[in-house]
């Protein structure tokens, strides 16, 4: 069996729905996840920080993940988040991603110790690799250190790729920092980058990188994907500005809290904007003002697929 | 069946050691946690930051704390950690340790999401509080910012205690700011407090908190305990600034790691000084130098039990 590691294009890290007893909603995720398909998105990285993933039990994110499987969803668009604090725990859920046929996970380093070297995190992906023991293993690392705190250096990058280049084939970068981004690019032209913002889309793609993984992809995948299938032609950088300007409105207020008022609001649906506690819902006003910047100011609105 | 909430003294958080397997080593930790007790420690507390906690999957957790109890340890004095990431495996964990008949738990806030509020900090406890749904749950809130990033205002823990008086019992306090420590003694008078390090163990005892729990407790419980008993006798500063500098010379290098090389380097047992990533052991030369201060400056040893 071979899998591919060709993501590319605009991957959405999928939000995650709670019903009234405060569990995942599979059917609502199930339904949000071929939406995206249909609104654009090339592939889907489920259990990211979007996706409230760190507010999910080990039993939650496999029963979410074969929903989607079960649901028809090819796992081979599929990037799920497999990177928990423990490692036992990330080599639990990356060997369950692994058997359903996901075409990659997407791996946080592991986040609770802070001031980690570099020889510990790879001593870190070193085991988990070897404990998988599975060549259709294909990570792509997840670095956002303004969340995980703990990130990877360029350096290591370099090393993990060096050690298992057939392993280590990519990386989402959520440092927010283009300088990062594109040091990562010019250092490793051959490895696929994501930036982890559609801001960056453009440019990225400009310095060989493979699309974007972005939060808003839950809602603005249409016009992301538009900029990425034209990148190459003259109304590129127009484009580009038209979703800069909405990301930036976007995440003008905490951003998964939105997004998730964003998707109760078009589909009609107020179960949606349900979150898990540490995160709550936007206060109705909140959400109400900025659905009105969004749609008086950009026509926005979410279409049904 | 009634649990007492009288954690008070000198608790540990138990060094979990690994086998060569990598795997968590059951007899090892029985055996340290038996010989914790004989040392001076008048309570427990596995799976804290010490104990390699967050690199331990749910089921070591629960394996380890089932081979405590089956080795004998009185649950009473076990105030294991169990506060994950995710709510519902915080849940799953605390209900295995009351089930299995512990004194306390000691919980983390959720620490993966960074700048959450206080109001979604206390719908975290309270949703836990609610589905473990059990009158013998005691909670030891666990305040350790500079590890966590995520940590637990003064406000915050009065909300908590004013909701929940009967299980939300206790806190550590491991900010290492003796200002915020003074600061719940004073405004929670009746509440358990333990400084996260015996530094501060005199001071706080003479502010009214409850003793320590405190890392370095692994190896040097009987002269912290010493403190503790005499910490209204004259000679009480003279103890207590032997264990401060002893501390600081113990937590000079990376303090578990330092930790493990003691508890091998004494019992003659390399094994000892195995971590799981991402933590590695001290190179060999600086486990030796750090060994050398110990025993040259203050003739410290590791006693038998």
């Amino acid at each position: 069996m071979t899998i591919s590691h060709d993501f590319s294009g605009v991957i959405a890290p999928v939000l995650t729905p709670f019903g009234d007893d405060g569990a995942p909603d599979a059917a609502r995720f199930v339904a949000h996840a071929k939406w995206l398909l249909a609104d654009g998105c090339t592939g889907l990285a489920p259990f990211g920080t979007t996706g409230e993933a760190n507010s999910l039990g080990l039993e939650e994110r496999m029963g979410l993940l074969e929903a989607l499987v079960d649901g028809g969803l090819d796992p081979k668009i599929l990037m799920p988040g497999t990177g928990l604090c423990a490692l036992s725990d990330t080599v639990k859920v990356t060997r369950h991603a692994v058997a359903k046929g996901c075409g990659g996970v997407m791996m946080l380093p592991p986040f609770y110790y802070k001031a980690v070297e570099d020889d510990g995190l790879f001593a870190y992906y070193a085991e988990v690799i070897e404990r998988v023991g599975d060549d259709r293993l294909k990570i792509y690392l997840y670095h956002i250190p303004p969340v995980a705190q703990v990130g990877l250096s360029v350096a290591l990058v370099g090393r993990l790729i060096e050690a298992y280049p057939e392993t280590i084939v990519g990386l989402k970068d959520s440092s927010g920092d283009w300088d990062n981004t594109r040091a990562l690019l010019d250092a490793y032209p051959d490895f696929t980058i994501f930036p982890g913002s559609e801001i960056f889309l453009l440019e990225g793609l400009r310095n060989g990188s493979a699309g974007c993984i972005t939060a808003t992809g839950n809602v603005n995948a249409r016009m992301i994907r538009n900029v990425y299938d034209k990148w190459r032609t003259d109304a590129a950088d127009d484009l580009q500005a038209q979703i800069t300007a909405l990301r930036l409105t976007l995440q003008a207020r905490p951003t998964i809290p939105m997004l998730k008022a964003i998707v109760a609001h078009f589909r009609n649906d107020p179960g949606w904007a349900r979150l898990r506690p540490p995160f709550l819902p936007l206060e109705a006003g909140d959400a109400r003002a900025g659905i009105d910047e969004l749609t008086q100011q950009y026509g926005f609105e979410l279409k049904a697929a």
